[in-house]
């Protein structure tokens, strides 16, 4: 079970953690229904579907739910369905934030805009969007209507956000945090907290949950981001750098562009002339970034927002659990791929 | 009013019917809340959606959703909500549809994919549907979602089904009519439906409701597809033939490359290979179609769904409306653009 969950999970150079190890069962099922039971009769979308999710993913959100459900008085049918419609959405919104971002590679293989093309990719992320409001719909809950539709609507924000903000060097904190909430944390808070509302707790409960899932998808969005300047494009599974070179100012950038250092002007004069005044430039940037310490400042930032979610973890009463929801907040800040 | 409906509902060349009359405030409200009150803090998105929704449209869903209401207790304001986020639905899948049809014109604007491009429509597609889900959300009826939930599913199943049947002269005219629910029908079935959902009817209505969108959306699909063979690209707002071009095997078509003539066969031979073996093949092909008399055996079949949906109406009680529904029928098989 250990083997075939590493390598589902896409998580062999890490540490296995425990806390996916007490919920392996569910994430079985979860990984089983992903890659053979979405029902569609069209072969090629059953062969673009199996493509999809053989390539792993940590799936964090749906190892959330359960463990929040786990520690809120078990794992119910219900809190299957809600895992998989969380990874359904998370996975749709990738696939069309590829299109849009023209992205090549997505963890380590060809996004489906390269290997088909885009047309195909509009109609496979509406497939997954459908079939998450299918699920939507069985859990027949209005309130986790709501949530989910808010999702849906802050994925498009942030994505909109980000489009209007490249090679913007004055976005401000709050934007960026603000971008990380709708474009990533939304999810994660969204599934954390349904997960509780299923298991009908107290309403400061729910509000909790809430919070441990939005402060656990900031820390990952961060980490995310500092990935993407200090991995290599073999950890990635995409290429290095690449948000910046769409212009994406993300928190290690935007630490080096904030730094009172005097190198500071001159990055922000890079990014601003979208890196066409020499060929270097680039490469320039990055070095700039690493120089002014903006990696080391966003990690600190990111182990600030993974603290905080732990803080919000006393809405769990079971101990060990509670020390799974802790460690799955340090696994995420302290991931390298 | 009746100049502004006029202009807004684009049917200035045909006799402006009295079923719209009947619900002109209620469209009015509709079309200013999709025309200025989606909720975006994005210029472009703003600019986009006003673009979108000032080219006008029948917006056909919505009046059957008023209708259907009006004549099961009255309309509401969740029916105001529910005939937005069906016309909301029905644009985002025309906007997707766009790009996997590389289509330029749309009700006689360019589209959002050649006006911007398609990674803008991608995100405009998905900005509605999610705006859609909110109000999905605020019907707070697990039913509702449900419907709506399959209406998305269909919706992909349908364009994903076209796309697997291009250049297939061998389709049966099962998978026609199926192709045609899935794409059109089931918007239609899903908002009448729900419209006497809403108004808490007996269980029987429902179903009468939901067999009247049905046909009702079968027939107005009939007739688009008949129109792409009769319309002038300047009634149409697109080219002329333009579905049979991409490989899209309509009633038409299917009549014409059914018939016992020995024609037949040609047609279907100019199909199979594309219109690639000679420059004026696709001429032909559209002119084979009008010789063996597709257009006229589709207009037939259009106007027994049109019938089919208007013996469906039993359900309404006040005879003024119910006549009103009975001409949205006629309207729809009679229809010239």
């Amino acid at each position: 079970m250990r083997q075939i969950l590493e390598q589902n999970l896409n998580i062999k150079k890490t540490k296995w953690p425990d806390f996916f190890r007490c919920i392996n069962e569910e994430l079985v099922i979860l990984e089983d229904n992903l890659r053979h039971k979405l029902p569609t009769k069209s072969s090629l979308l059953k062969e673009i579907v199996s493509y999809i999710f053989n390539a792993g993913g940590k799936r964090l959100r749906p190892a959330t739910c359960f463990l929040v459900a786990k520690g809120t008085g078990g794992i119910t049918e219900k809190h299957m369905v809600l895992s998989e419609l969380t990874e359904l959405i998370h996975t749709a919104s990738l696939i069309h934030d590829d299109i849009i971002d023209s992205a090549k590679l997505r963890r380590g293989r060809e996004t489906i805009s390269n290997l088909w093309n885009d047309k195909i990719s509009v109609i496979t992320g509406d497939f997954l969007f459908a079939q998450a409001s299918v699920r939507l719909g069985q859990l027949e809950n209005t309130d986790i209507v709501k949530i989910y539709a808010k999702v849906l609507s802050d994925l498009c924000n942030g994505e909109i956000e980000q489009y209007s903000l490249l090679f913007n060097t004055n976005i401000s904190w709050d934007d960026y945090i603000n971008k990380s909430k709708t474009k990533t944390a939304s999810l994660f808070a969204a599934c954390s907290k349904s997960a509780a509302i299923l298991n009908n707790v107290d309403s400061l409960s729910i509000k909790m949950a809430h919070e441990y899932g939005n402060s656990l998808g900031i820390a990952f969005q961060i980490v995310d981001d500092i990935l993407d300047f200090t991995g290599s494009s073999a950890e990635l599974g995409k290429e290095a750098g690449s948000d910046l070179k769409q212009g994406i100012i993300t928190a290690p950038a935007l630490f080096a562009i904030n730094s009172a250092d005097n190198r500071a002007n001159q990055l922000k004069t890079i990014i601003e002339n979208k890196f066409n005044k020499a060929s270097d430039d680039f490469k320039k940037a990055i070095q700039l970034i690493h120089e002014l310490g903006g990696c080391e400042k966003a990690k600190l930032l990111a182990l600030e927002y993974s603290e905080k979610s732990k803080e919000s973890l006393s809405f769990i009463k079971d101990n060990e659990i509670k020390s799974y929801l802790s460690q799955a907040a340090d696994f995420v800040a302290e991931r390298i791929s």
